[in-house]
């Protein structure tokens, strides 16, 4: 744990469904430490704010600054309006939106207080911090429970009205497709490239390839970790499953491409473990669909910041001060 | 003609495969006067520059004004770089790629030069002067020959390594289709709602709908207005091709909203006379398939400034001085 002088340190907050993540960030991009809450241990928006406030202290005080340093929290969160700063129709957060969160922290913290969509939070991380430093045109994905986005253009985050740009998930790969997303459309890129579509690409190669493996495991408990595995171990089910997420993915990126002409696209989050997997199809099918004015004009790469570290980063760069 | 005081006038250039227009518009966005060429009447780059060059003067003396009082030159190309002011690429055009059209027409006018992407001059035209007068976050869809667009978020138009960002005609709305595109690939947007596309529906619905007025027509001469006509006048095939044309494009349509959340997409372009035509089934088609977040957030519009004055208007707003 390194100290650091003068009020120049952030706080930085990655809320998700299932973990909090909370760090202290000074002013060259050092997590000087960090701690995790279970999201769903709270009844209350309420609680949840007091145990972040109580462990931003906890955080500041064991790293050798104190609560004192801090000039500004910053919040990344899904479905947050970076305006206003209220959470509405997060469905993955246990609490009855519309959330007034921002109002909520800044009463506790006493603190000004940025918000900021969860996935454009991990953009600037990757911006001010990691492979997207000095590039003014990207594209990252984050590859999760579901499929998110943030696009970054001539130098600026595109945040449209409410904020709400950057759905990418969400766009339709599958015009034909029988996959139900969770927005309650078919057919989305999520329902094919996100953990849970990578599921249900196994479960319909199961029957198509050999899988000595696959076949082991309960289908209400694949994974796309075990998958994963399996394809390590040579299932060929489980390899046919990758192959196919990258092909589509692969189709997605090219079209994404012909809106914002990025100079990289960044491929974030769980799903980009799997990396070997997919990479090899996925840039089969981007240079087979990408129009041909883009054509060795765009490079797709694997974040390397630690997950939580690109989202904690993020949201401390999105405080305004 | 109206006169104009002072050295605040400024020629906007619209540059087409078929017609260029030049116009001398004046602060307040009146054009002055206009002028149209015959683009492939010229052999060389130097004889059209030129014929621009005194055609400008003529629209200047003629305007009540003189060619004294331009403060600058704004062009509006096809394919062509807005930093550099290079066309590439621009297969509509008559000579070989690359021109260096900016400093072809700096050298000729002595004046300062601006350039634009044809799709974009239309998006500043519609900003400045027409139906997205005071919207920050836009899409433009120029239906026409082909498909272009323009994308505004955050008050700024979106460019992109070398200004290639919004070619939305060629993501791909038909995964299996057979039809191929000018770019190469096959079932581009720009393959079924443009000009092209459309006749090409048409020649699908002939064979699957009563055409009293269709069917006398060799499949050759068909166009775009010949389909319009016959809609109107009851031929169940043309009417069953923009019935369609508007599904595919409402599609599309409801893609492109998750990518910048904007609050207007504007139709512009020839097809888009044919409005009431499409309108209903592109209204439902993208009612349909919008995710539920942008519902009843966006409206479409069919734009209300005449073709060539939009882009003769954006073009010369283009002018940086």
């Amino acid at each position: 744990m390194k100290a650091t002088n003068g009020n120049s340190l952030k706080i930085g907050i990655d809320i998700g469904g299932t973990h909090t993540s909370i760090g202290i960030v000074d002013s060259d991009g050092n997590i000087l430490n960090c701690h995790k809450l279970n999201t769903p241990d709270f009844d209350t928006v309420e609680s949840f704010t007091l145990a972040l406030h109580e462990a931003s202290i906890r955080c500041a005080n064991s790293s050798g600054s104190s609560y004192e340093q801090i000039a500004g929290v910053g919040i990344g969160a899904p479905c947050i309006n970076h305006q206003t700063g209220v959470i509405e129709g997060a469905v993955d957060l246990p609490w009855p939106s519309p959330i007034p969160f921002k109002e909520k922290v800044s009463e506790k913290f006493g603190l000004p207080v940025s918000c900021i969509n969860d996935a454009n939070s991990a953009a600037i991380g990757e911006m001010k911090f990691g492979c997207c430093k000095g590039s003014d045109n990207f594209i990252m994905i984050t590859l999760g429970t579901g499929v998110g986005s943030a696009i970054v253009a001539d130098g600026r985050l595109i945040h449209g009205i409410r904020g709400l740009a950057g759905e990418l998930g969400h766009t339709i790969v599958r015009r034909d497709s029988d996959r139900i997303c969770s927005c309650g459309r078919k057919g989305c890129l999520e329902t094919y490239c996100s953990a849970r579509g990578i599921v249900k690409t196994a479960i319909d190669m199961i029957s198509k390839h050999p899988c000595p493996i696959l076949s082991s495991v309960p289908q209400e408990e694949l994974t796309s970790k075990i998958i994963s595995e399996a394809a390590r171990n040579g299932d060929e089910a489980a390899i046919a499953t990758f192959r196919f997420t990258g092909t589509v993915l692969g189709e997605g990126l090219a079209d994404f491409a012909a809106f914002s002409s990025p100079e990289k696209i960044v491929i974030f989050g769980g799903i980009a473990k799997a990396w070997d997997l997919f990479y090899p199809s996925m840039m089969d099918s981007f240079n087979h669909n990408l129009l041909w004015i883009y054509r060795d004009q765009i490079t797709i790469e694997r974040s390397m910041l630690p997950e939580a570290s690109a989202a904690i980063l993020g949201a401390a760069a999105a405080v305004e001060l």
